[in-house]
């Protein structure tokens, strides 16, 4: 919102998705919804929840086929997890940050921070299947913006709940995004006083997806929430919002 | 968002609110600005930036009053900043939680993980003076809901601005609140599948703080936002946010 006065916004719940299976269309699936709800789906931007982006690009694994490794087992064993569940998780992790009583913290090999490596047993089509991130996320929001109509389409943020250090209870983040740039940089610009603003780079397609969050019910069929009337801004990959390794002071 | 289907929410700031000064009536400022955009401050959720709370509660120290300690001086001088300003930073700390190259976080006497103990210089009514976070926030956000009308008013949010491990950019979260749950609670509600959900207790007042902090513009007389038709539920401080120190991974 760096200079603009800014205008009012609404947000839409798409009601009415039901489960998203390997394979389906789920640009189709999401104007249905937006057709329901008497809405356009052009410019503003469209929050979906990665667990129906990662189930639509086939990104499951039935735990029948998996084989636990030793270190799965033993991880399984001293927190009365499915090893199964575990062997999923260290793949997808490149790195465990923190555990605890029952809590794996773990960086992804995408450099996300997240429990378990965002691998979730919840909501899955069928029971014993993991749901895993997307391997690309900002290609999954770019793939499905494309979809939904290329440039007069809204920018796409695909967005998961991530618990974070400090604060208790989950926020939705953004993991992918396109057609916004994912950090709103106002350093440089001045304060009422006239004095230089020292850092303010808001992340804004974090705030989009917590935003878009409080409307999400994923148990119930409400996997995206459109923004209406947001003034979008530039474009970027949600990558960018990954702190290095070297510049953080909690890894 | 447990059970119920959601319904479109509507995001509106409130512009045109100039420098708030110590004293000054800011429930009287909030309603003036809330009538010249037609709307109607009942129901739904007022989200306020705590630096006008503060600024209003008379939280502003004149550095020129300040005798920086030997500590304050050598950390300034290390960082090159200005040793009364980190004096009145270190009065608000409880402990120093990590320090980097320019960046001191904090454990404030409230519990809050945040840069320089929540301590700011950008937008005080003159040059010089520090603004610092209120000293019960959920007590302002009560004061203030009630000062708005009581069980009428809407909910209150006194928000701020922070940075977080593992991810670029700032967020806005929520201090203080008055008059609704700050975490809304799905653990034990179950998913599409019938599974029970492990762990969803959401962040509820850090997500309306976020969607609010989308169209806030602290420098340009934007400091709340209202956010209208968001059915709120329970009620509840915000240091239910606060994970306790020995809870914390990352502590």
């Amino acid at each position: 919102m760096s200079g603009a006065s800014p205008a009012p916004i609404r947000l839409v719940p798409l009601r009415g998705i039901g489960a998203v299976l390997p394979g389906d269309d789920l640009a189709a699936a999401l104007r249905d919804a937006a057709r329901r709800e008497r809405i356009e789906l052009t410019g503003g931007v469209l929050v979906v929840c990665q667990k129906v982006v990662s189930k639509a690009e086939g990104r499951v694994v039935a735990l029948a086929d998996v084989v636990p490794s030793d270190a799965a087992r033993r991880l399984a064993s001293e927190d009365g997890k499915d090893p199964r569940h575990l062997e999923v998780v260290l793949r997808e992790t490149m790195r465990i940050v923190r555990r605890g009583p029952g809590v794996l913290v773990c960086e992804t090999h995408h450099g996300f921070v997240c429990a378990n490596a965002g691998v979730d047993l919840s909501n899955a089509p069928g029971e014993d299947v993991a749901v895993l991130l997307p391997l690309d996320p900002d290609a999954s929001a770019r793939r499905l913006r494309s979809s939904l109509g290329g440039p007069d389409a809204p920018a796409v943020i695909v967005s998961d709940t991530f618990g974070r250090p400090f604060r208790e209870g989950l926020v939705d983040v953004a993991l992918g995004c396109a057609g916004l740039a994912p950090i709103d940089d106002r350093r440089g610009s001045r304060d009422l006083a006239g004095r230089t603003l020292q850092v303010t780079a808001m992340a804004t397609a974090d705030q989009l997806a917590a935003c878009a969050g409080l409307l999400m019910v994923k148990d119930a069929g409400v996997p995206a929430v459109f923004i209406e009337g947001f003034a979008v801004q530039g474009d970027g990959d949600a990558r960018a919002l990954l702190r290095p390794r070297e510049r953080d002071l909690f890894r």
